[in-house]
């Protein structure tokens, strides 16, 4: 089964609860506790999956599965309150013993408190299997009582869509280095306030997550190709494989930079909000479909790729 | 290294932060989120380590993954206000396909709402080795004001020692059947009010957890073996292996049965609070050591037992 399929499965198995203003789909949730809203998200990282503990270290391992989870509090323009860490730590092989487990907890707790994010709980168990590392966070709204959750939702039609730094070729490392942009996330939605209409990070890369975005807010896309940022990474994939360097920055995902929906009349605002690059790729249609035109302006069909997983 | 000696390292390797006024070490952690207070518990259960897809349907491997944490907001007396499951399915083999990934997640849903605790969201992967489900909770105070969360760490000398239900022999079935006591926390709280003073889940047996409740409120305790619930299971297993059922009793774990510690003044209103028994078990005491007094008050040493994991 797709990854899609099941997710859409899964939404339609899940009821709606009073609760629950904004239930699974988005890059978090949010529950009501009394009068503030508790944005959550868990996720996990796998040994040979996500990281490979034969080439990476288990410093690299905890970095990653914590800023996976941070960048989804970028992604919904929240901040980082709390985070916890389970793992399942290998008897024997890469990652096992207690030297590992500590440093394991060092990378995790470091690269939260990077983020004023401290590690609050976790849980550890050791099994015959490969290392096993999942997160949670708790994430917050920022004082100022109009600032609401970004959500994938609220892209409308005309909308001008960004990329924030460059897309394609992480697997040259920056899947492990990425820094996860929630300053920018929250200059941006302070910044652009109500004009920023929806957001989401950049994880399974863009020809994956762009149709999501699109389908939560029932909207469709023009992107231009040669206005994508492609990274460098992206371009010696492409000497290596001969895959075009603008299908790398596509369908490579695990960029983890944010996707927004602005309203043109805060474009200006934008432009040199911070060091990281921001990039208009194109622009939000009231037609559902979405279209890659190159420079002649000629459409081509949206690529069936990116990282989906499968069930 | 002994789980305990690992616990002491990591607390002592967790800084304080003003959004935490309970970190690592108890049932669950405490995080101040406006002018609300989020609980915050992760736990994982890991196949041939928590269940065994060989006898156990990948829907008690759900429920019992769900109702650890469940147990957990028990042992605080709190609500379950949401949960989130993440899963890493195997390839191949017990709990791999399709259908287990949606008996899986209806199990979790399931279970949670039998609690009125929605799940609000999740992680799916697929690798190479064994099922790992991994579930995070947010607990929330009830609305009464004067209601705190109850911490392992009030105990004070004098207080009367309770459990609820019945101890020992969980391997026969309860380890995957057993109800979070969540309802019956509830009424302790409300009923002993500020009497209750310290509680936690019952989850790696007495042995093990009261030293732990009594290290957090810096007391000892004196229990009278004679008045263990010893359950008909702990029975069973002392009839096949010789070991006493009251050593199964305190030493067999996965009872997730509640442990608190109460002022003996409210003791009489809380003696037929509930259909599920309620036991007085022994005494809190000033002296830092715990003590096993036998039908004749006669001291023996602490057993040095209960399903301590090791790292």
């Amino acid at each position: 089964m797709r990854e899609n399929d099941f997710l859409s499965w899964i939404a339609a198995h899940t009821p709606a609860h009073a609760r629950v203003p904004l239930n699974i789909g988005d890059d978090m949730a949010a529950v009501r506790l009394g009068n503030d809203l508790a944005l959550l998200k868990i996720d996990q990282c796998l040994d040979r999956v996500h990281f490979d503990l034969l080439k990476h270290t288990v410093t690299q391992a905890g970095r990653k599965a914590v800023n996976r989870c941070l960048s989804d509090c970028a992604g919904m323009a929240c901040l980082p309150a709390a985070i916890m860490v389970s793992v399942a730590l290998p008897r024997e092989g890469p990652g096992s013993g207690e030297a590992a487990a500590k440093e394991l907890f060092l990378a995790c707790r470091d690269t939260g408190a990077a983020f004023d994010c401290p590690l609050v709980g976790g849980d550890t168990a050791i099994w015959d299997e490969r290392l096993a590392i999942t997160v949670a966070a708790l994430g917050m709204l920022t004082g100022d009582a109009d600032r609401n959750e970004i959500r994938r939702s609220g892209a409308k039609p005309g909308d001008t869509l960004f990329v924030s730094g460059q897309l394609g070729g992480s697997i040259h490392g920056r899947h492990l280095s990425f820094v996860p942009r929630i300053a920018l996330a929250q200059k941006l939605a302070k910044t652009a306030g109500k004009h920023l209409h929806a957001m989401m990070d950049l994880s399974d890369g863009l020809a994956q997550d762009l149709p999501r975005l699109c389908k939560a807010s029932s909207v469709g896309a023009e992107i231009h190709t040669a206005q994508l940022p492609i990274h460098p990474d992206a371009e010696a994939s492409s000497a290596f494989d001969g895959i075009p360097a603008g299908l790398h920055a596509l369908a490579d995902g695990e960029d983890y930079e944010l996707l927004f929906a602005l309203d043109p009349e805060a474009v200006p605002d934008i432009v040199n909000l911070d060091e990281v690059p921001l990039t208009a790729i194109g622009t939000i249609t009231a037609d559902k479909t979405l279209k890659l035109l190159d420079a002649a302006n000629r459409a081509h069909p949206w690529p069936n790729a990116g990282w989906e997983h499968r069930t």
